[in-house]
């Protein structure tokens, strides 16, 4: 059995996804390709050997034959295309964040509930072999009950200055992520959240009024506490590290590397850097998510990363914004 | 453009190029597959979407639409089929090794010269990442010059008893995956070879007159010094490393492990054992070799291993038997 | 030239000191012991040929011979002490912290200032090798500018309920060494703390109002941000890593094991656990801040860790104490 | 108890082993230095507070006060000092080689057995944590019976011409330590020996008719093979690792560093280089096999490493010489 997809957006993550989905995922078949920009979606399809392509998304919306559909669009039309696409019964895979709004957000998921669509939001760092294996460590009660989570997440480089001014934020459009992680690995209540950030890198940081360096401190109701560091730019390359501290022991994850070579001459012994950033150090769990996602709709499964996954991370962003320029702990209650 | 290839052999290596030529290679297209058990030859060709299954390998060979093969049946086989492959003027991809008798390899190679079709051996561990990386400090003056190379290379569990007795023995059947990773790493005429066995795993390998743990020195011409070292049973999985030692550093691999996760308990710091076995460890060589087997095709470029690294560490593991049951170092200039 | 020494306390780092100073500090000389209990101070005397012991401290401050006196006695006393060790016209090493009241340490520091004797505090990790090639990494610009700060410091056991009740709390007991690390790797002042505690090894800290999990967050003038998670058990043992992530790169240390061996097997790649606590860890830094506290008197030199330096990590606990409290950021300047 | 001892040779090796006993050896006292170079003894004996000093070592051998001496004087030296030595009735603790010549340790060795003495030989890696863990792992079946052993051993730079002209070449002078480690580790009888060695590095060791790089292959009775790589300049400093396979697992140890610190920037991960010689990296062995003789006379108990384990190696050496330049194996039973 075969899932027919529609593409919605072939920008750098909607190619990602579509190459996956062509490529590695046997059991989904792309039948459309639609952006904006027109000739990014007929490029896409023709080097993919996708039928058709199409600037309008309401063509694969209407297209009765597509079963599913994956938003990659501009972040603001998450919400709205998830909404026709639940009111079109199509299972729908969207991009992280489903929107800053969480009227927007609540709104949408509002629909696919109604729809009883099938609905998987794009945090595909679940889907992470280190991660699984730091999951796995928790589940299986090999290092006891979590104290202590520590996630490094630094980018190579930052973003550039348009993309900053848009971007809702270090908190809400970075550290997302590693809310995510924290709610995936720890089995307790988040409640409080204390952010810190400077601008230590480029001031067009400071411009857009956000920060490039942030620790950001989450409070569980179990007395768990994980400690957050970001960074826009960390010179060799994507750290993306994890730590997680229990009463039996700890499990931490190490840098993924191009190779395993180590090479020692008479500057030193020197060691491979990480992956460069995210499309090389995620690119297996890009696809494993995707599969997921297909697996999900073949055999009438829960998505693995439900739209309360997709809500929550946003609640803790905004939280942390809050936090920071308020310089207090703001509990998530205070958010909504 | 898409090269149409035959796949004769549809045992456990069969069905792995196979896979990766359907699923990975994207400018491959596997036509037909063929086995003598046609059940074999049919279930991959079923599970994998491919038009024709054959119990008779002259299918593919008088296929006009087929430009290539891949040969994967047993060893006896690959030099004839390698043979009238050539003469039907199909490009071939030949699982190592050849075969064990000179006189069978020179008159199959003659064959593929005379009909000028090309051929690559499937020494898929020059293709591994980290190899690569090896040979490329060597090439690019990063050590400086080799004086010293090492290979560990030891399998995870031994073969069973029938395997062992038709295997050609140790240094035909292990060694010569590490003979050939001498040669592609080493620029200098490879002159002798001092090999020693013992029998420590399993008195099976006694019986069959082989040796399940070996030590290989190989000399260079320019006085570089090779040494590998093999196990049948490596308890805790497939240990796999190489390092070369030059007159500017050294370069070595550790071995690929499934993730880059560390626990830390009251018994220890325990990092991931190895991938289990070549199947893990060398999937995505695989993957490669593949994929430069059709480049060099559809680009009309030599393939980066051909019949003469194809023949070479047959004549190695020749002499390194000799030496072994002679307990002497043998040039293998007395093997031919 | 020898410097006459007093150590005044034979605890166990009283006995620390004493051995140090004896077998592996040349320029001292230790003439005197003396501690409360007069058959510790004998008994250790005699176990290293000190000539003389004594249960009252005096002995050594009226003892013309000695220059200069080791306070390793309990923490009450170490103020007062100094006051008469200054007055004594006596060189001062004293453990630390000074005291908990910063009315206590400022009187202290002025008796130590009007004698003009020579002052340090035992904060021994700053004499630690992966310490100082942190900071030099710093100071030789190596890594850039710092942007973030980690510490790890875990103990391997809780202490007794009894040391619990008494030890002035987690960050005056235990984090002010990572104060003190904070202080001595960045270069800039700090300005506000925010801590947050939990209980999650032993109900026995709920009891005395302690935490025994915390995660600290130190922001410095120039926008740094450090953060130090402690726990007081990691069952793997004392877990005693920094991280320094700059504008040019990070440095980061792993923990110190007793030896390098590595065992690999079926369960398995074993590494050797961290060195079990402070005595085994940082028997080094010891022997070297003991060392440089002689090398200042005989050389006449400042001495690497002044007064200021004892002060300053014990407002930096009591603001973290108040935060923790509080649940709020506290600005150093709040305290004193 | 203390032992008193006389130091015999105040070069390099001399110098350190005073010094550790001294500093690090409490139930040691020197209390005679002698070296033919009188300005040596002399300025060694000030340093180090040692009553006495001379250039005649008869003086030491005199001295009724005097228990043991420890001969660290030119090779050619140590067989008839120690024939003096045991007829004088001291306990002797001697450097390694005792000679090249098995006529003289025999000779020597038989004066020693006939003067009832003790007799220790300065094989000093024994005593190394790696090296004693890897033993431990051995003896206790952690990883089985050993199957193979691995010996990286490499100079950080080459002796001097002049030294490397009356070394005895590279086996008797370098990997003499490794055919030692070879038999503390393996507890079986070595049989046979293959060596090859090469000129990679510089021409004067082919004008001394020696090697520079060499690996040699051990064969023990049980089947246990041995390979040792040596090289007399490796770059990035001493290169010093081990590693043991056997039927349960293997153990291997990594090179000692300076700290463990790790600095990642644009350009790499960089872990620190080995300790730079033996004078760093055997420092606490020095110091180890020290105690380890006081303590054999001061209780009366075997020394750990007796005068058959020094002639042993030499066999080993002179059979490896053979080998090499025989290009054949060698039985030790060819030796003697």
């Amino acid at each position: 059995m075969t899932i027919n997809i529609g593409v919605i957006g072939a920008g750098r993550i909607g190619k990602l996804h579509t190459e996956n989905l062509v490529m590695r995922v046997p059991d989904a078949t792309v039948l459309m390709v639609a952006d904006v920009i027109e000739d990014a979606a007929k490029d896409l399809a023709a080097r993919l050997n996708i039928p058709q392509a199409t600037s309008d998304h309401h063509d694969i919306l209407n297209n009765p034959d597509i079963d599913a559909v994956v938003i990659c669009s501009a972040t603001a039309t998450h919400a709205p295309i998830m909404t026709e696409a639940a009111q079109a019964r199509k299972h729908i895979f969207c991009e992280k964040p489903i929107d800053l709004s969480l009227d927007k957000i609540d709104a949408a998921l509002a629909a696919v509930d109604e729809a009883g669509v099938k609905l998987q939001i794009g945090f595909n760092r679940r889907f992470d072999v280190n991660a699984r294996a730091i999951r796995e460590a928790i589940v299986s009660g090999r290092i006891g009950a979590p104290h202590i989570l520590q996630i490094t997440s630094r980018d190579p480089a930052p973003p550039s200055e348009d993309y900053v001014k848009v971007s809702g934020g270090i908190f809400l459009d970075m550290t997302i992520h590693d809310f995510d992680m924290a709610r995936f690995l720890i089995d307790s209540s988040l409640v409080e959240v204390f952010a810190t950030g400077s601008v230590r890198i480029d001031p067009m940081f400071e411009r857009a009024n956000d920060f490039d360096t942030a620790v950001i401190t989450l409070r569980f109701e179990d007395g768990t506490i994980a400690v957050i560091n970001n960074s826009r730019q960390a010179v060799y390359g994507y750290d993306q590290t994890i730590e997680v501290f229990g009463s039996k022991g700890a499990i931490h994850s190490q840098n993924m590397t191009p190779n395993r070579t180590v090479i020692s001459d008479a500057d030193g012994v020197h060691h491979q850097k990480p992956l460069y950033f995210f499309l090389e150090r995620y690119n297996d769990s890009f696809i494993a998510e995707m599969n997921a996602f297909i697996d999900a709709i073949a055999n009438d499964k829960a998505t693995p990363v439900t739209g309360i996954d997709g809500r929550a991370p946003v609640v803790i962003g905004l939280a942390a914004t809050k936090s920071a320029y308020e310089n207090r702990p703001v509990k998530l209650s205070e958010i909504g």
